[in-house]
């Protein structure tokens, strides 16, 4: 039972900060952008932005692209954060309007997805939140967004929907900041088509351990739906290159994956500023699959009895003998 | 209906770190502590630790001690942090004879509340986490945890138990690290008398927006069970003077208590390693008590409003007129 | 000797980030946001940004817009940093052709400074560092930084130059990121129109005390040239309304700034969101003006004797009773 | 020339918190833990601390002890933080006493060390600093601790001095804090044998990338003296195993040791809490070690060029082929 390797489309392109809006690189045409993906080897699914890159009207002309290299649509992620009228929240906006018009995106992303056969809906609600003290009412709005998540949720029970959490950004604070708030509204909806998508840097930015996190939401009824790879200096969303800076965290998250029966997709989502998009995934994919490689039986066998005994110089050791062992000469 | 002011009772005596092992005071005598606590204008409770404070042979000297000042015991915390052999874990720990002594510890504990009518226990699990990466078993350990603390609640249905969260310290992470991830064992326990505490500094220290903590218990079935108060620079628990860094947060604070009936203690906690402990605990309820004559039922109107807008300029602007506005002169 | 108040022009108008590139608001005409500005009760002088704001070109027609509403040319930013080809750094890029450029840039701005009469040169130099380990030359890249500050300084004596520090942000690391390796970097091209830009949110994301940074600055030669105002939660440089978090870390600011002989500009650099710019701006001045207004003769001679106290419960006291005073009821 | 390690004698021993004074350990005789570290293979050196492990009475003794299992004596850190008298300060302690008692503690460990032929005292000031705001004067207490500092190096002109800086703890600031304004310090005092200890956990605590600090410190004058080693997870002194969570940034930090000329010891500081001290210590020494083997002089080269070239994924792609590159299957 291998993992399988997907990429957010948009990774493939040009990205821009707020310093420079007008971005690092060139636009690609999408046509182009899906090519690249297809040739970075291990990606076998795509992750799209709703309206970035489908709508009802080109859904099927995406499809073909994707079905022409072989890639699977992985999920959609409605556009609920780069429009002006998202500004001040979607789903959770106090303007009743608002919140009505962000629930109509995602029953449109909701249907374009059961036309492509898509099953999953990965939900980002980065503008859900709140910048000041003072401002927001945490109750109302919470529950305006749990309501909401609920009602998509309920009209297409044969999607899944996967909430992904992040402390801050584009808002200071936002509702979905941590695996266990994000896991607590999942189960306030009580419906088994709303889950978590763990994105490894935010919760590294959120200061979690995300193999604890992994667990956490698995042990609630498996509700780990979906995973996004990218790497940071944790104290910001860097959405680097997956093990640039770290290294044992995500051996140790792919072995609690698997411990706990995680069979989603392993989805890399970076912002490659100043990077060539397709290089840099291709190197994030590598990083992976060699750990993935690693981990072998016997090894995962060696990892359960680490963990069993718990001591931390005998784990460190067992990495380091892993990475240098045969190379070491003696003192 | 007026907020009621507590203090621990160790911030009235020594305090060491790990540099200065033997501390930075000299050790007080307790009916000394008892004495300057109830000295501090506003205090009328009490919270113990066990073993430094109370155990089963000198309750009711202790008791009768704090009757005789005419202070309340609020809370017992039980020592499960503060002797060698927690140093792995106290009701998480892999070894079952070390799960089976910590539950003792609060059966113990338990009864000694009841014997003197202190209707809380506050469990800080500082020991009960881990420091190194492929060390713990977030799974079983967890699992345990939550468990003992389902017994021990089960075995004391008249005593309230608080589960006070902390993202890391004595252990590089908690398994009870913040606010949602604790309610969820809470609710897990399924037990009524199961809740959980804010220490307003664990909370800053884990990049929560306290008062947004504070409606998420209060929105799970009212589990807001205890507060502490202190303050620190939101990297690290500095256990400093309330107030002496943070303000806006602490008026939003107590503002949202009252709105979702909180109606607990306010207990001082703090660390003065080189204050006078009772003149650092008096300025933080000064503090208090100060924003608590401040929101008076037009100002609380008057924030509703506020956060019905949802202007960060006017919020801004309300808090400023409200400290500065009688005495800016016109431009 | 009152405190001089300015803004950077772009304050009032659109404000984008990576999600939303277009920016939250409509972009607004030049003319129109210089009398925004010069409306703000308290605001005296503007800062520009090269190319953005000002050019060869437009220099006589914007400074008359200037003068024609009475306000003063504070600061020129040059635009090193919101162009593609500054997106591997500037005056430190690997690329000498690029490092070329940027000098060239330094130098049409600072020709138009002298030519409108604007005293001071603002370096951010956002672009100028690393994102990842093993890419950064810190040793030649630094260099040439020195240099090419050296050489502009020294080609316009009569033009001072700010360098604004930041930790990070557009890069994962920038070369000028503290107080004191920017103070090092000013003080190595020996030249006495080479200082330091203090933006408060830099040094609160930058975990520096940012009173404790000015009299850094000040006691080796006076190089605290010019300062920018704003607030954040201390991860990140949020760009808030001043005052809307912190409140006591600006007291203390304002109380060194004029202890230590600061007579530069107090200028806000804010990202309004959200929010109203002009009424954002008019909220960080009102604040500063407060405290600038309570910092009378008597009582900065009572914060001279609390320092030479250092008894930090009468310091807190005196804040809280200086907020708090005259309302508090006795116990 | 290979590398020479070392560790602080009290790695071997208990280990306290603010939890558990009196330690997770037993404490073991001095003679005991100098064969635990002499046993430590790779270790060479020994760093003692004042009155914990010598004064003038036992240093003859515990030279030849050191002697007879034939380590040197690498550092002398003067006991300038874990004692009472040091609360408030020590060389900047406001109390003119103070400061003549800590600058008489400074001679005495400074004769002891040319006693015994120790070339280095490593003075690390956690005590002087500040808390609160409003209570530090930064002017005069950095004066103090400047001039004190030079006044005891002019004395030992033979002995060098190395400040080691750290952010916080146990002070909420301290005034040698960063890299850049501890180097600012000992250029202040214009003396050749005053320069700075890096220790790689204070440097991740302070954000620095801890490369680029070694490189400034050499830059100004190789004023780079020692190096502590251990590691953390970024927000605190976590004091844990070398490479337990970092790996690229030291290997990155040893290729800029040897391409910046530094010839100081590699000196283990650590705290194992609840680990075997000497086999933690043991491991970091592993991993340094295999660390110095890989960087061969073809190596070195390789990082060169990648460090000329500046792509992230290259210099990324690098260090995975070097960890697993013959492991790795094709696609």
């Amino acid at each position: 039972m291998k993992n399988r390797y997907s990429v957010i489309l948009g990774n493939l392109g040009n990205t821009c900060d707020r310093f420079l809006s007008s971005g690092y690189k060139e636009v690609l045409p999408k046509p182009e952008m899906i090519r690249k993906a297809a040739a970075i080897p291990g990606i076998e699914g795509i992750e799209l932005v709703g309206t970035w890159d489908i709508t009802e009207s080109n859904a099927r002309e995406i499809k073909a692209d994707l079905d022409a290299v072989g890639l699977a649509c992985v999920s959609i992620i409605p556009d609920l954060f780069s429009q002006k009228r998202w500004g001040l929240g979607s789903l959770s906006a106090k303007s009743a309007d608002t919140r009505r018009q962000a629930l109509e995106e995602c029953r449109t992303v909701s249907r374009t997805a059961m036309e492509i056969g898509c099953p999953l809906i990965n939900l980002w609600l980065g503008q859900d939140g709140y910048d000041y003290p003072l401002t927001a009412d945490y109750r109302s709005q919470r529950g305006w967004l749990t309501e909401n998540i609920a009602t998509i949720a309920a009209e297409f029970p044969d999607l899944r929907y996967a909430l992904e959490y992040k402390p801050k950004e584009p808002r200071n604070f936002s509702f979905q900041a941590r695996a266990a708030d994000t896991l607590l509204m999942a189960c306030e909806t009580a419906l088994p088509n709303v889950g978590v998508c763990i994105d490894v840097g935010h919760a590294f930015m959120a200061g979690e351990n995300v193999a604890e996190s992994a667990v956490l939401l698995q042990h609630h009824g498996e509700k780990l739906f979906h995973m996004h790879f990218n790497d940071n200096y944790r104290s910001w969303d860097d959405d680097m290159i997956v093990g640039s800076v770290h290294l044992v965290e995500y051996l140790e998250l792919l072995f609690w994956l698997a411990e706990t029966g995680y069979s989603g997709w392993y989805s890399m989502d970076q912002y490659p500023y100043r990077e060539d998009g397709a290089a840099a995934v291709c190197e994030s994919v590598a990083l992976l699959r060699s750990l993935e490689e690693l981990l072998t039986p016997e090894r995962r066998g060696q990892l359960r009895d680490l963990i069993v005994q718990g001591d931390a110089t005998r784990s460190t050791r067992w990495m380091r003998e892993l990475l240098f062992g045969s190379r070491l000469l003696p003192a």
